[in-house]
């Protein structure tokens, strides 16, 4: 039995009109004698509407509520969609999250997969030529619904595609597929044909939106090929997969980048066993996403701890540690809500040397100052003023010639 | 553990207001040390809306989609009360019909109740104090979600008061009980303290809205004392419960109508066995409800059969009949489409004579002609033009005495 798994997000199944066309993505591979998993989001607007609900009823809203609230939303687009295929002809039926089942933990709102079952579902394909699964949703142990939280359909997809080894997961966009860069930030961005998980997840990261994070984790740890690709017309997307020779031949497959950074330096820090964790521990507590983080090098038993941390957090991080001044020991607190990071990254980095140096040269060239620079192994990440960020990704994507796509 | 059940429609939940006032009924047996299982119907026009949208994407929509989709009207529903109680402090949790769960059969949009596994909602009773569970929803064999039909909560409500074994079930409406007829045609009407289950099954049937017939149905199967109220006040509403011997002692205790009725006469049928089977078993087939029947005696092996439909099927049925008027032979087919029956409907009856020809008196005397008669144990109806009908049911209120409620 093959089966392709596709995606569809909310915009593409908001009315009727739009429904037709998904319909007509979805009977192709149906048409050529594949079974087909269909996993849709919410129609757009309804999540919102459903979630405004519960804020004006609760000042607290209760998870498991909400979570029973807002997966209606899949429930009504899967159930809409599997009626006009049956209007065709078509062996199909909805598939909530409970009947899969797509097991999940009990965080409710943010909530982790942990088993489907594949065997229910084999069964359902035996009886139907296309399930139409409602995406972002599953089922805790207890038999209450739970959601992925935002984007979770298109982890719902690739974990259905890893469970019941589908030959390809195509999760539908309104892109055509992902790029070197941000489009908008470049003109001269590239459609990849191939990328591989690492490097998807780099870019995830730093806030490319094409796929969700976790989607790719999942995607990687269970080797499913997944196909990112446009609704509006039928050319090829990107096949997010493990990574080849021809991947690790070009140094550099992407320039991703996040103009939402703040940076924080404690000056004079008493150097002292445990201060790291004095600093950083009480903003873990505040779910605060510490990013960058240099220390310099003790002079006197004294340091300067500087780093980075999502713009929105920085009043509540500064808040934080003036509290724990005298407890830290730090003379001063500096702040720059004004920075942006740029990385590069590619899988070949790893083999080849003289990539970081490449960059720094040609922001340098551009008189871009670079604040911080971090590296791991295949990415290479420079803070700057956020002022430069047009400047430096145009920079950083043609001097490693991403606009023609061949190694270097 | 005493148990209260209380089922609210979707008027009394349509917004936040309406859900506040709600809880305070909600709240009086929870404080006066009962658990409560309360049962609530989607809000106002969520019902709809769906069922408009199911009609957009199909022309013949698939039932048991349509079940998936309405049924998401009592999620939300029951999801925001929850969150309402949880607000103020009270152990709450939605239960919807997989979870409870309530079995059905597979008949989707008019699904019956199986049975309800009431160890689940003993379990949850011991760790929730109110349980909200989504009215007019169930679950099949399958696992798929099915509904009860319009009306369904009240279903819903008596059937966990049954596998529960309630002390009461309290059905909220907009009305404040069950009157002897209809306030609205007749201003004397009274609100009846107690009526027997097989009273108030004649009177819904004839049209009376207070009460799903199913509900009823389920309440005298499983002997459930069914209190029907009103959610504006908090008087008390009619009790209908088994019938003891103060309701024998009253002749009638009400009096029903349904406006939409049709009369159709066929003319000289040949008198041969087998003849009704066919005239009646294609109108069933057509789903079309015959009611009352009369065949006149015969005359030269000629026979005249008249009987009573719903007015809307009145078009079809003569179209039916027409195509069949060689074969059944008859010499001409009459139709009326305005007819009414009324009905005097009470359990005294079963011990007392001359009910009916009282009855008969009192429209003769107000010159109301009577076209046909039916007879029951507890119910004498009379077809009547109906233009009569408010008249009808006034003089029978009146000849029976019902404005003061006391036995004849």
């Amino acid at each position: 039995m093959n089966i392709v798994v596709q995606k569809f997000g909310g915009t593409s199944v908001r009315n009727l009109e739009c429904q037709r066309q998904v319909m007509q993505k979805v009977l192709r591979p149906y048409r050529e004698g594949n079974k087909v998993i269909v996993v849709l989001s919410a129609m757009s607007g309804e999540t919102n509407r459903l979630l405004a609900l519960a804020d004006e009823w609760s000042d607290t809203p209760d998870a498991a509520e909400v979570d029973s609230m807002v997966s209606t939303g899949e429930q009504v687009s899967c159930a809409l969609f599997a009626m006009l295929l049956k209007q065709q002809g078509v062996k199909a039926r909805s598939v909530l999250g409970f009947q899969a089942p797509i097991q999940t933990d009990c965080a409710h709102g943010k909530a982790r997969i942990v088993s489907i079952d594949e065997t229910k579902l084999v069964d359902m394909l035996k009886e139907y030529d296309i399930l139409v699964v409602a995406g972002f949703q599953g089922c805790g142990d207890d038999m209450r619904i739970t959601t992925l939280g935002r984007g979770g359909s298109d982890t719902s997809a690739v974990a259905l595609a890893a469970a019941i080894d589908a030959d390809v997961c195509e999760i539908y966009t309104d892109v055509p597929g992902v790029f070197t860069t941000d489009p908008n930030m470049c003109s001269d961005a590239r459609k990849m044909d191939r990328v591989a998980y690492d490097e998807m997840l780099e870019m995830a990261s730093m806030g490319a939106k094409v796929l969700q994070i976790r989607s790719v984790e999942f995607a990687k740890k269970y080797n499913v090929t997944v196909h990112v690709r446009s609704t509006f017309t039928d050319e090829l997307g990107t096949i997010v997969t493990k990574e080849d020779e021809t991947m690790e031949a070009v140094l550099v497959s992407g320039i991703a980048y996040d103009k939402d950074q703040a940076q924080i330096t404690l000056v004079h820090v008493q150097d002292k066993p445990g201060v790291s964790a004095q600093i950083f521990s009480p903003l873990a507590e505040e779910q605060v996403l510490v990013d960058m983080i240099v220390q310099s090098p003790s002079k006197d038993g004294k340091t300067d701890m500087t780093f980075t941390i999502p713009r929105a957090d920085m009043k509540q991080t500064i808040k934080t540690l003036e509290k724990l001044q005298y407890e830290i020991g730090f003379e001063e607190l500096n702040s720059n809500p004004n920075v942006s990071k740029v990385s590069i990254i590619g899988v070949g980095m790893r083999n080849h040397s003289g990539v970081a140096a490449r960059a720094f040269q040609a922001l340098a060239d551009e008189n871009v100052n670079i604040l911080m620079i971090s590296t791991s192994e295949i990415k290479v990440t420079c803070l700057i003023d956020d002022k430069y960020t047009e400047l430096a990704v145009r920079t950083l994507h043609k001097a490693f010639h991403l606009e023609d796509g061949e190694p270097l």
